[in-house]
């Protein structure tokens, strides 16, 4: 756990290299906030990565979506997720899936990509793997943009988790009761 | 090297993972551009990326920059810069710099960003150590909104060139010519 003083210390090198994957494999995105600084707690970094995503152009965020790895999927299995997906996916339970229950989600997720164009995105340290399975066949029936909004909404969570992993909450506010919604 | 047939038949994952480094640490770029399929021929991939980068906010294209490693700075001495990186490099001369052009090139790279608050970016493969070295001296006289478009610039001639090399020139079109500008 670092500081605030620490983080608003930082060159930008150091600020990337902390903080490049608070939005999986996007370091863009603490490319483009470092210049906030300084930053007055870990709501406050939220927020700036928040508005410089919605700031992107529609493409820019299908693609936020994009570099997404798909749950329980390939590169899972391939053992080369970033250690943060990993984690992630591990406390989800999706590490220890039911032959039958990887083949619904392996089959859910190429629905849902064929569909949209970009893979289903949800923070998995909210939710256990039924969760996960349900909420995966509940959004495949929306349209694409709302899918895009939902997805994009998804990968603020997983950053806020991201962020208290590096920097703690803030002083005083209650974040998960906040977040959580 | 890869026929436009293939490139045009990728789904996105084999297509962020092909092309996910033509713009350096922005896999972004081919995620956003993916969805502008069938492409042409290089200069049309080019012409997307060029497009999507122009079409972002002023701290995303200033965190374009920010994401490229010095020229023969820290990362090129730890040995972790991109492959691509790595070569452009060498190309240019800078993996054998004598000791006063690299103290030279560590002193202007540390007042450019001072400066700026985003690194020198040039094509190296376009350039010699002695060009680069003139070129950092005199960029450093710009302004900051002259400089983040001189160094937009500069990626997407490095882009075009990583490009050349997954997917070859373009029928009938002299590409260097064209592009050396």
């Amino acid at each position: 756990m670092i500081t605030m003083a620490d983080v608003n210390q930082m060159d930008f090198e150091q600020f990337i290299e902390r903080f490049g994957n608070v939005v999986e494999h996007c370091p863009l995105a603490a490319g483009a906030i470092w210049a906030s600084r300084p930053f007055s707690d870990v709501n406050d970094i939220h927020e700036c990565v928040s508005t410089f995503l919605d700031s992107l152009p529609y493409h820019g965020r299908q693609a936020v979506l994009r570099v997404h790895p798909d749950l329980a999927g390939r590169v899972a299995q391939q053992g080369t997720l970033t250690s943060e997906s990993a984690g992630e996916q591990r406390s989800a339970g999706l590490t220890e899936l039911t032959e039958e229950e990887r083949q619904q989600l392996t089959d859910q997720n190429h629905r849902y990509k064929a569909k949209f164009g970009f893979p289903f995105v949800v923070c998995a340290r909210q939710n256990k793997k039924a969760a996960i399975l349900s909420g995966l066949e509940e959004r495949l029936r929306n349209d694409e943009d709302e899918e895009l909004r939902t997805g994009l909404e998804e990968v603020k969570k997983i950053t806020y988790l991201r962020l208290l992993d590096i920097v703690g909450p803030a002083e005083g506010r209650p974040e998960t009761a906040e977040r959580e919604d």
